[in-house]
This record gives structure tokens, C-alpha cells and sequence, in this order.
């Protein structure tokens, strides 16, 4: 099945598939084989078979930690000893604390004073050490450098980095071992760790399946990036599916336009509608992000936007995987 | 392990362990064979290794798949022409739809006409017939008996039964199973399928596991029928755990009575902020009634209240199986 492995065979990424592999073993002992789940009903709605990989199930509640495990523990004795520090509002930050915390060193998180209380309290169990800062990209990576200017922390970027994409390749990787002859498989989008990631894991082990993002309307920066083979930025996004609101990095950018096969926009109202249905009929609990690679299947005709090749005489259903990248919301009850 | 096998040993009981065992077989092609999740956080909370057999994720939302499934099954073929009745306002309704469409055959359920939509929904989805009632006990068993003698169907009732009993008690075989060594296993308890299943289901496949109930204070008639040795009835209940508001019968108290080790009472608050927890912490949904068998677990000294063996100079946490019944709510948004 190496063929047309894409990781290897790309000049453009540095991510080779032994790497891909390496940062699987590297990060199996510590982190949860995800399940896949199956919904008859769900599959009815989409007319097609999905499989959902289940990294809500994940620990710290998101595929993040994949990256962030197989970072930080790619780093030497030496490094490590350091210290590392990131930015983020959400499910990077808490990943990267409870790496720190296997790794036996220590984090420092620089949230937006916004943050969500859950949040915030999430990067603190895992004994992650806050600095807050005002909620615009400027001051978060301004504060981050500062931090690692007079401490020597090594910098561990959410998605700008060849260890973390390794890292979330693993999940569709995974998905694509368990779950054998995939036709296609979406994930969210947003700084392109996962997305990109899943292109080198799902087509590194099974070459001919397609690989899709889901993005928010509301912030669709890849979407114009993909369109216009430009590097877009995303201005501000007020969009419910709160993961969501970074913009692809040079290095995802290139990975996805080598290997990507599109990018699918839907609507506040569509994700929401797809994150009730998961959870009424699955019974999981998934936060909005991770309704949007969903969601693009539910609408009518949504099976064609992924213009899948013609199976000629063969009628049965096309085999959709599905990322679920994760599940922390706060209950307000 | 089939020393002290409760099922096979016991006079009073009718249902042996090979009952059980055929019960499993005949149900196993049709049913999930449902995950079993950890949780570091909630073992911290508990002080204990908790094991969760996540009957939420099962076929229809809840295990009440698992007694009709055998229930209908079970039926000869000429029985299973007349169709079948039953009465319910919840899980018990949809799984004899649902077992009942594939089995070939048709479902009349009576409802109460105050029944949530959703659950009236799920009938309908599985092509069960709803007659509505009164909202009172007699309603609907005058009401389901009028239909039986017009119709000439076969009353499937939703826990005094012994093919539902042994359809139920599947769920803890597969637990217990799938988890050596266990040290104790809770259930919800109402009308008692569930917890008198579990009682020979665990104890048949691991003879020195304890089994204990977990009951809302607001419908105590359990645990009063446990203290006093007596079937004590139960008036009415505005408990939110609206799965437990039936009343044990003849049946379930004697399995009960013979090899029940406790029954464990818990307040409303204790209900919503076990299910919360499972909620945030698990990312999985469940309804109320699931998490009545994990509140007890979770207040201060509510290990001790299990009273364990003592395990000497053992110093691990016991090792606690924990059934969540079903995952069937209604999403407000």
C-alpha cells in the first residue's frame, strides 16, 4: 500500500511516512487507540456509509495531544529540561500541558484574558502555568516569544510545525488501518494541523482515498486560500465552532495544496444541526468543530460536492471516514 | 468459574446460567457489543478503577435491546405472527418496536399521552403502533390488555419476565467478561430487569463480584422492599430520572432478595451532577437514570457504603464496574 504515498513521495514536505510512523510509536503508549463509531441512522440521512473516529474520546478531549505528545517528546533531555510554552485559547493548550506533565516539565500557556473558563481550567489540572494576555493574535505571540526569550522555553506552535502535523496524522492513520477501503475522509479545518496531517496519514496508508476539509463560512479563510492558490488571512470570526478560528500557516498551506481534494463550506445553522444529531443519536458529546466535517454531508446533494470517482456498476454506498476532533464544551446547566 | 453460579444454583429462581448463555447467543448477531470506557478523572474522584459498560451507545439508546431482542426472539413462529403489545413511556418502547421490525412482526405500544415526543418519535421510527392512555399505571394495563385479547398479541412486558430478565443480564456476562477481576458492579434499579439480570449475569461469570443498586430517594421502593423484606409499591415520583419510576415486581424482588448485595439511595443533586460529570469529563451522553448507578461512587465515603471485603495488605483501588443504562434525552437547543 506504499505506492503512492504521499508523504514519501513529496518533495515540497519534509514529513516523510517513516516519520509519520516514528511519531505513531512514539506517542501509541500514552494516548487512547480512538474508536470508531457507527450510526444506522446518521448513515440513512448521508446515504452513504460513515465511520466516525472518535477523538472527542481522546484524552484531554481532542486529537491535540497526538501533536503535542509527539513533540515534546521528540525533544532531547536538554530541551525538555527548558521547558516549553505555546499560545492558545483551546484544546492546544490543555494537550500541551499534559505532554509537559508526561514529559516531566513544565508548560507555559499564554491564553486571551477571554479565555473560556473551562478552558482555562483544563491547561491549570494538567498543572499547566497561565499567562494572560489581551485577545488578539498580536499579543498572544508577542507574549509567547517574550516568555521564551527569558526563560529558553522551546516553542511548540499549534499547527506551524512538522512534529505536530506528524502527530495528527496518526489519527487518520489510525482510522485508515481499522477501517479498511475508505472512499473519502473529512476532517475541520482551520490552521491545518489536522487536515493536512490527515492527508499524509489517510493516503499514506490507503493511497486512493480522498481527503476533504469542512470550514465554517463564517471563516473561510482556506477556502479562498485553496480557491485562489493564495495564502488568505482570516481577519476575525465570530463563528460557534470556537476551534476554528485560526488561518492556515505556510506549511499546512503547502501540504494541503499538494494533497488535498477540497475544502467545503456550511453554515452556522448547519452546524449546529449536525452537532444535535450527533449527539441525540450517537450519544457523544462533540463540540461544534467538530460537527463541521460533518455537516457538509447532511445537506441535500452533499454527497456530490465530494465528486468521488464514478464506481460504474457498483451501487453499494461510498465508505466516508469522519473525524470527530474533539469534545470539550461547557454544559450550562 | 462456574462454582457459585447464581443462576444455575438457584431454587427459586427460574432462569439458570444456560438460559443466560442461549439469551447471549440468540441476541448477539443483532445487538452492539457495547464499548467499556475509563476515565482517569472520575477513578480520582471515586478513589476506585471505574469501568463503564456504556449501554447508551447500544442499538435503540438504551440495554432494553438486549430483553426484547430475546423476548421476541424467543416467540415461536406462530406467536410471532399475532404481533406483539406492550406498555411504556420509555426505552422499553422502542426496543420492542425495534426488535419486533426485525423480527418481521408488528408492535402495538401503548403510551402514556403525556410521553415525551422524542420517545414517541422512536417508536414510530421502528414502525410501532401507539395507542395513547391515561397517564396512570391502570391505563395502561387495562388498555394493553384489551389489545392482547382483541388482537390476540403476545404481552411483552418490560421486566417481569424471565426472557427479559436473562435478555438484560447479558449486558454485566459481556462486562464481566471483558473485565476480569471485578469487585463490585452498580446498576440503575426500577422495575429490577436490569439490576436482577446483573446480579446472575455478573455473579454467573465471576461468582465473587458484589452487586448493588443505585435508586433516587424520590422512588425508593426498592430499597424499602430490600430493607423490610417486603414488595413495597410506589405511589408516584417526579424524580428526573425519569427510566426508574416503575415499581419492582414479584419476579425481579426474589432474584433480588437471593443475591443483591445492597441498594444505594441518592438525592436529585447527586443525579445531575454525576450525569454532568460524564457528560464533560467522558464525552458521552446519557440520560438520568444512567447516572444513578455512579452518583453513590462519587459523595464522600460513599466507597465504604459498598462495604468491600477487606483485601488486606492489597493497597489498589477496587476494581468497579459501572452499567450506564441508556443515553435517550431530549436536546433543548
Amino acid at each position: 500500500m506504499a505506492t503512492a504515498n504521499p508523504a514519501s513521495n513529496s518533495g515540497s514536505s519534509p514529513i516523510e511516512w517513516k516519520t509519520i510512523v516514528e511519531a505513531h510509536e512514539r506517542i501509541r503508549p500514552r494516548i487512547h487507540h480512538t474508536p470508531v463509531l457507527t450510526s444506522e441512522s446518521l448513515d440513512h440521512l448521508a446515504n452513504a456509509h460513515l465511520f466516525f473516529k472518535c477523538e472527542n474520546l481522546q484524552k484531554t478531549g481532542s486529537f491535540k495531544i497526538r501533536g503535542a505528545t509527539n513533540a515534546i517528546f521528540s525533544l532531547t533531555d536538554e530541551e525538555a529540561r527548558r521547558g516549553v510554552v505555546t499560545h492558545s485559547s483551546g484544546n492546544h493548550a490543555a494537550a500541551v500541558a499534559c505532554a509537559a506533565a508526561w514529559r516531566g516539565t513544565t508548560a507555559a500557556i499564554v491564553m486571551p484574558k477571554n479565555a473560556p473558563r473551562v478552558k482555562c481550567r483544563a491547561v491549570e489540572s494538567y498543572g499547566g502555568k497561565i499567562t494572560f494576555c489581551e485577545p488578539v493574535v498580536t499579543a498572544r505571540t508577542e507574549t509567547a516569544a517574550r516568555i521564551q526569550a527569558e526563560t529558553g522555553a522551546v516553542m511548540i506552535h499549534p499547527y506551524d510545525d512538522d512534529r505536530i502535523i506528524a502527530g495528527q496524522a496518526t489519527a487518520a492513520k489510525e482510522l485508515a488501518e481499522d477501517v479498511p477501503e475508505l472512499d473519502a475522509v473529512l476532517t475541520p479545518v482551520s490552521g491545518g494541523g489536522l487536515l493536512s496531517g490527515t492527508c499524509l496519514g489517510a493516503k499514506g496508508t490507503w493511497p486512493t482515498v480522498r481527503v476533504y476539509g469542512g470550514e465554517p463560512e463564517r471563516a473561510d479563510d482556506a477556502y479562498r486560500s485553496w480557491k485562489t492558490g493564495t495564502l488568505q488571512s482570516l481577519e476575525s470570526s465570530d463563528t460557534i465552532a470556537d476551534g476554528l478560528r485560526a488561518s492556515l500557516a505556510p506549511r499546512t498551506f503547502a501540504i494541503l495544496q499538494k494533497h488535498l481534494d477540497g475544502i467545503l463550506l456550511v453554515s452556522e445553522e448547519e452546524i449546529v444541526s449536525a452537532m444535535k444529531l450527533i449527539w441525540e443519536r450517537m450519544k457523544i458529546v462533540i463540540e461544534p468543530s467538530s460537527a463541521v466535517a460533518l455537516a457538509p454531508l447532511l445537506r441535500p446533494g452533499g454527497l456530490r460536492e465530494l465528486a468521488l470517482p464514478d464506481r460504474g456498476s457498483q451501487v453499494t454506498s461510498p465508505r466516508i471516514g469522519v473525524i470527530l476532533s474533539g469534545g470539550n464544551v461547557e454544559l450550562n446547566w
